[in-house]
């Protein structure tokens, strides 16, 4: 949290600096912020005891240093502020957890919204630019089912199946995320501004990148990690066999994280990355449901680090859609076994699934062993 | 083999009582003829005697003989005559050893047509018959491919999946085997009698049933059993999860025979039984270079069996499709590998794949370890 009395200036002004280091790795940065707490006081250390905590030789933390130019600065300070971007620091209590446990986390991410999707519990969805028509409805439709059970969809902001996932959790309660490759000033590409605008006011926009950075290849695969890194699982949607979302689901696999896959036609092209991870472990999704169950225990850990999270408002209960009421009221105060909520609520089970976790969330039913359920008391 | 003195009315009439003994099972029945080499002798020996082979009580012995009426066997004797249907007994050198291998072999076998396909290496490909317009073109052509190679096609002659597959291998050189659940006199479905002919002169029909046992529900799962049991794996182009292709996979897994299946659109209903069983362990197939390369030790396995198998004539070589004959200029009488067959032979690696197989059947190349091939000197 920033201290009331700080210098905002100068504590903005440093974590541009810090961002924009080059020849220190991030790992290096977060130990510094750890060290120091205020990216300014780093600056103001002398080289030779920075050492120590960068393990670089002197030379090289002052040639680092010496990249970032005053006026670049200056010019990047007023983007902030044009464009409403906000800095979140590795060691500030409001930096995704799940994110700072991997090995290369950025030390300074840029924001615009809402910072608290970043901690709640995220699903990634990725795929090709050249997807199906049909891939792209499916994009859309399962991210707003997700993001209807309470799940932020996580993306890359491409055009194609990024953009079909953005599209259907935004205007859902679960929302979504936009990890970009470029500064949050700049956006790519283009046609998507208008998508990159809502993001920025009703989901959030993060990247590591400072203002005034341009889309470079090399950042592409870079913005992967901390796509995979927020999230709890990667749902390849559709992919070529040269896609990057297949990076992205590597990575997912790297940090431990759920890698899913929803297989299509041999004849389609963009299945082949899909069919690709599915050989190799991914798990094959053919409903929201597979992925919800496969999650469930991850977003139970979830609930358990959050108990801090309020317990449901009258408003949020009289939110409730009405799939998720009849399902709320086929649960019993002793515990109901899946199947028969399934039955007598007479909806689809994946779909009392996901009505199930968003009531999870929602604190009205707990989860018990063998696939049972209990209703709260209010 | 028949013998040349036999009585061969008496051997077929015993024969026809044999598969028509109700209340023994395969195994006993295949125990009797292991020990009594001839049907006949089976019917002219004491209940008393058998009893120790059959390991049944002697009254129930008698029953099973009971069953079986003469005039019955004598109208379906006349049947075979006229259908040009023939006998293959378990214990006749010509029974597929592959076949013989599961625990409720039959003992046995009506064919019409070329029975030594039946000992030939074989894919089971089975599915639908309710399957997509694209599903059928696909198990057309895949089998065309496959038979190409000198694979066998092996299927139920249901409509749908089974039917194109059979189409596909008829004019190849692998050529196709239907495996029926009424007898070979009874065409099931009706649709299919004019393929049912040309299996029955180009390929091999076969049955377990006699001659007018008509198509009952239960006799098709107790088929599909043979339909795997001859093969040395299935693949399941498109099937919906009640799908007897299902049944098809699962006994081919118990019998240990690789379970391939074809992956599609998850709004495509007949391919929920292709995804249920990938989930299950089985191979996702995109091309017939996934099964061709995963069958390769097996194949070869086939073919140290069959040492007595004549190398090639003149005219098989001469009648080498040019692909063939492409993929063999590019390999060398040193070790070649296969990347490098492909990229000279300017063909996907699936088609070489399946052409060096073709090549390999063939006599003409020899697969070395570490994926290189070897040309051998004529």
């Amino acid at each position: 949290m920033p201290e009331t009395f700080r210098d905002e200036e100068g504590f903005l002004a440093a974590s541009l600096k810090l961002a924009a280091l080059n020849g220190i790795g991030q790992a290096a940065r977060c130990r510094l912020l750890e060290q120091y707490g205020n990216p300014q006081t780093i600056f103001s250390t002398p080289v030779d005891e920075l050492k120590a905590v960068v393990l670089l030789p002197g030379n090289k933390i002052r040639q680092a240093l010496d990249t970032v130019k005053e006026p670049l600065i200056q010019k990047r300070l007023r983007l902030l502020r044009e464009h409403n971007i906000r800095v979140l620091l590795s060691n500030d209590p409001a930096y995704p957890s799940r994110l700072r446990e991997i090995p290369d986390a950025p030390a300074v991410l840029f924001y615009q919204g809402n910072v608290e999707l970043l901690s709640g519990p995220q699903l990634a969805m990725v795929g090709s630019r050249n997807a199906s028509p049909s891939g792209l409805r499916t994009a859309q439709a399962f991210a707003a089912e997700f993001a209807r059970t309470g799940l932020t969809i996580t993306s890359g902001l491409a055009s194609g199946i990024d953009t079909a996932a953005h599209r259907g959790a935004l205007q859902e309660i679960g929302g979504t995320i936009a990890v970009v490759a470029t500064g949050l000033d700049e956006v790519y590409p283009k046609t998507n501004r208008g998508m990159a605008e809502k993001i920025g006011l009703e989901g959030c926009m993060i990247s590591e990148y400072s203002p005034m950075t341009p889309a470079r290849r090399e950042q592409f695969p870079q913005r992967n990690r901390i796509i995979s890194g927020l999230s709890l699982g990667v749902l390849v949607v559709e992919a070529d066999t040269r896609s990057g979302s297949l990076i992205t689901a590597r990575l997912a696999g790297e940090q431990g994280r759920e890698v899913f896959a929803i297989p299509g036609s041999i004849h389609q092209p963009t299945s082949r990355g899909c069919h690709q991870l599915i050989r190799q472990g991914a798990k094959l999704v053919e409903t929201t449901g597979d992925v919800l169950q496969e999650l469930t225990p991850a977003l139970r850990a979830v609930l358990r680090e959050q108990p801090e999270s309020a317990p449901s408002t009258p408003e949020q209960e009289k939110s409730l859609d009405p799939d998720a009421k009849k399902v709320l009221n086929q649960v019993d105060f002793a515990p109901t076994p899946l199947e028969e909520i399934a039955v007598h609520s007479n909806l689809p089970v994946e779909l009392v699934l996901s009505k199930l976790l968003q009531l999870e969330l929602a604190g009205r039913v707990s989860p018990l062993p063998g696939g049972r359920y209990q209703r709260i008391p209010d």
